[in-house]
């Protein structure tokens, strides 16, 4: 059996200071830090408007009336300084930017249910925006929308210790979700790298998958219930003929739909079939069809026993089996399994500091299990790592029970979205394959962009048959661009995969959904987002294609 | 430990035959035989329309023009025969009966599609059924609306034998699936008592929950893709002003939506974050937003090792605790926590003839375990029950490894219903509520209901929160139902409980989805209808509140 090195950790992997303390899994750095100005002698973002062909659509601009109105509403959480307002304009990426002049802070959901009454009379575009994480620029504006922030709205509300069901605001900051239900022998159903920054809303609105889903799954299966903030005035009667006719509604019950009608969908129970499952058309809907503004999560018990080992493999063929050997042996303690190429390791070392814990590989995998005995967890484990070294699946390998390693181990996974940032300008793919063939694009590229890259990595869900494929260059370059677009996307199509499987469609991806959807899958999403947002004023520019 | 019993199994178990050889699941007899007609003898079933203050909407009637239409769509798949259309008619529990004198049994999606584009041109209403399994007459029509049998769509059309993935018609029962995946070592990531009829396509379209839920969760997160038939011929759009218009729109892809157009949301991605989860809609929404005609579901590894225990509990809170105390000892192997009291227990042994195989107790709790290591699980079994025993929360007990004995333990759970249906007059509840006060209504109404009721029984998914509240009389009593209704649905409501966790709505519980939605839900429900569905011919009278 591998030797269990963690008891003596080998100086190598603490080679260099990580960065600031903290939150783990929060990066540090003036360019890597989430959200923060532009630091002097940072070259700004290019506004969006300049960069891209959009087009202002009509809406309304923000008045010297409407801040009087917002001020009444969300007494002191009205911020129109331009300096306090550089961040939130920008995405995490720093390629894109808004020039948004107000940002609102509410603090319920009956303060966002007022401030959407308002915008939809006055035909006012908002941004709902949570910790401004996201990868598509779903999250901030692109042009003067009004950005409401749910960085206020960050209690819990309830916590059922026998059943694990949490009810939050959507503000929640993930990692401090986290923390409050570890204390109580719990854990969160989704964990992803930007967990010290994102909110537990956007998570849900994005239908972030992140790494634990392998283990626990979708959001659609684990939210139980939202409470949301949409527009609710109208409603389609049928005569009896089967014309249609509409009526306007005045609602009596909040559901926060687009003109600040509150639908509350916020049932914490494991199964109520009382008709359409009303919840699951906001889950993914980014922010589009209503602002989520509470949920209702189900958490699954704190494992007694965690793992993780970080093992290299000599090729891609060897990771595929040892996924397969690890299904077959681990079974249902497997809560992980990640993959990375050799320039990924590269990277983190080269622009964070972290050291590889195994010997040089062409790949690497990071195997996490969780279970609720620690004697027979380590025993299946013991058995995987010794048939993987004794096949040569693995060359070389390290385990870690303690939290500490632990942590250690995973941030060489997570912080990769950051060393890459750190490498130069990033055009960023996420991509659904067929797992067999997932890491076939990576090599396709190296040689089709040969040294008009910097670097080519992919990296990823493993598990979920989730890559992330990543160019980086020197800086922005349309020859580039133009021969990694549509060829990826098309790649893509071609193996009946998604352009997107995790990171939603926001800004950037919104005129490449027909690579995985068919017009009519796009045109039942138009018909569903102009019955509930009529006038487009909830996060206009994003996730639908553009129209004609 | 806990002796193991199964080797040397006690004859008591085996006092009086089982019934008919077969799919054990499936319930024999007369009275029982799901979608059987009225053996000689048999009272008749009212006609819906007779019993309940229901009006027929104006759809037109099937004409012979019709019926050389169909037969022209679907050659030999019409049937109009009134003695092969008297099972059809007539929902499993035998209280509800239907006057279509045309079911239809289509093939394939695209025959569904022509069939549902000529009824949508003709305004003919139109009645999905799968297994006709339901518990809410949700599959059976109320007036003459066609049924459009999914029982010739029986095909696996692909099963990926790495990643579980299985695509197949929406006709394929789900035993047979079970059966079918089984041998290539997955599972099936549901099951239920009626496995033996009822389709998989049924079970999307009503989010069957069941035994395994509290292992793998909702089809909610199972299912991967859908393709439905329903209708889409009309885009919204948005003018420069705001305003609405509605535009015709020819098709030319497929998902069937309610006009015959089908729509393709196939995918067999494990994620796939393009644009919004379009096959949540109808994943529960019985057949009245499109038609399920194909299915891709991720199916779970098979276990390699799979143990039920079947307890006596002295009370309630002994059972509560032993559920508690199983979560905390059993962990990621549990995957299932029944609970039945001793009345059911009585009744399946009164009218089935099959015994307890432990001693008398005032509550039974099925467990089972599902793991990768025999070993480790039979450790982890054995001191919980050593635990279980030793401490009082349990008297009695038995175990099982053996796949016969597993089934016959279980078949004590599964055959309640059976065993009720055979016991006289059955009401029906299935709630959700806290798991703490799951049996209090249960005690309530025996003591409301006094000698009024034969028996008054409580069973069901404890681990879900879910019970199975049910009333046996010897024949269908106002009074009774008066005391009953809405007392139990106020009671639930009290509770912020569901007045239907898992059957669904159908025609039955239609009215009263107030009790667990507020008006702002039900009107979304409503839009969504007007939008799927503007001429309302799919599943008339079912799931929606009937209009004023």
């Amino acid at each position: 059996m591998l030797p269990r090195r963690p008891l003596a950790w080998p100086a190598w992997l603490l080679r260099g200071a990580p960065g600031a303390a903290g939150s783990w899994g929060r990066p540090v750095g003036p360019l890597a830090r989430r959200g923060c100005c532009s630091a002097p002698g940072t070259p700004e973002v290019p506004l969006t408007r300049e960069r891209y062909p959009v087009r202002r659509l009509p809406f309304s601009t923000v008045s010297k009336q409407d801040l009087a109105a917002f001020e009444r509403i969300v007494p002191g959480g009205v911020v129109t300084d331009p300096e306090a307002l550089q961040a939130p304009n920008v995405d995490w990426l720093r390629t894109l930017r808004g020039c948004s002049k107000v940002l609102l802070r509410p603090r319920t959901s009956e303060e966002v249910s007022h401030i959407l009454r308002h915008c939809h009379e006055r035909n006012l575009a908002v941004n709902p925006q949570g910790g401004n994480t996201g990868m598509v620029g779903g999250s901030v504006p692109v042009f003067d929308e009004i950005i409401l922030s749910t960085a206020r709205m960050n209690r819990v509300l309830s916590f059922h210790s026998v059943s694990g069901i949490l009810v939050c605001q959507a503000g929640c900051v993930l990692e401090e979700l986290s923390r409050y239900v570890e204390e109580r022998d719990f854990i969160m159903p989704l964990d992803l790298g930007a967990k010290g920054s994102c909110h537990i809303g956007g998570n849900v609105a994005t239908n972030a998958g992140g790494l634990r889903f392998l283990r626990y799954g979708s959001l659609h299966g684990t939210v139980l219930g939202l409470e949301v903030v949409s527009w609710g005035s109208c409603l389609v009667q049928r005569s009896p003929r089967g014309v249609l006719s509409r009526l306007s509604w005045a609602h009596v019950v909040a559901q926060v739909l687009a003109d600040g009608t509150v639908l509350d969908c916020l049932t914490s129970l494991r199964k109520d079939n009382t008709g359409y499952d009303l919840k699951q058309l906001f889950i993914g809907s980014e922010g589009t069809l209503g602002i989520i503004t509470t949920v209702s999560i189900l958490c699954p018990p704190k494992p007694r026993a965690v793992n993780v080992a970080f093992l290299g493999c000599p090729g891609f063929a060897e990771v595929l089996q040892t996924f397969s050997t690890c299904k077959g042996m681990l079974g249902e303690i497997l809560s992980a399994f990640e993959f990375m190429d050799a320039v990924c390791m590269q990277l983190v070392g080269r622009h964070l500091h972290l050291a590889s814990p195994v010997q040089e590989s062409p790949f690497y995998v990071l195997i996490e299990t969780s279970g609720s005995n620690a004697g027979h967890d380590a025993e299946k484990l013991g058995h995987f790592l010794e048939h993987a070294l004794g096949s040569g699946l693995v060359t070389d390998g390290t385990m870690a029970t303690d939290q500490r390693k632990v942590k250690m181990l995973w941030a060489l996974r997570e912080r990769i979205t950051e060393a890459l940032s750190r490498d130069g300008y990033v055009y960023k793919y996420d991509l659904s394959l067929p797992v067999e063939r997932l890491y076939d694009i990576v090599t396709d590229l190296r040689a089709r962009l040969g040294p008009h890259a910097k670097h080519v990595v992919g990296y990823g869900h493993l598990g979920d048959g989730n890559l992330h494929l990543n160019v980086t260059a020197e800086a922005f370059s349309p020859s580039l661009l133009a021969a990694l677009e549509p060829h990826v996307y098309e790649w893509t199509a071609g193996q009946q995969g998604s352009v997107s499987a995790e990171h939603g469609v926001g800004f950037r991806k919104r005129d490449v959904l027909g690579y995985s959807k068919p017009p009519g899958a796009l045109q039942l999403m138009q018909q569903l987002k102009a019955l509930l947002d009529p006038k487009g004023i909830l996060n206009p520019y994003k996730t639908l294609p553009s129209q004609a």
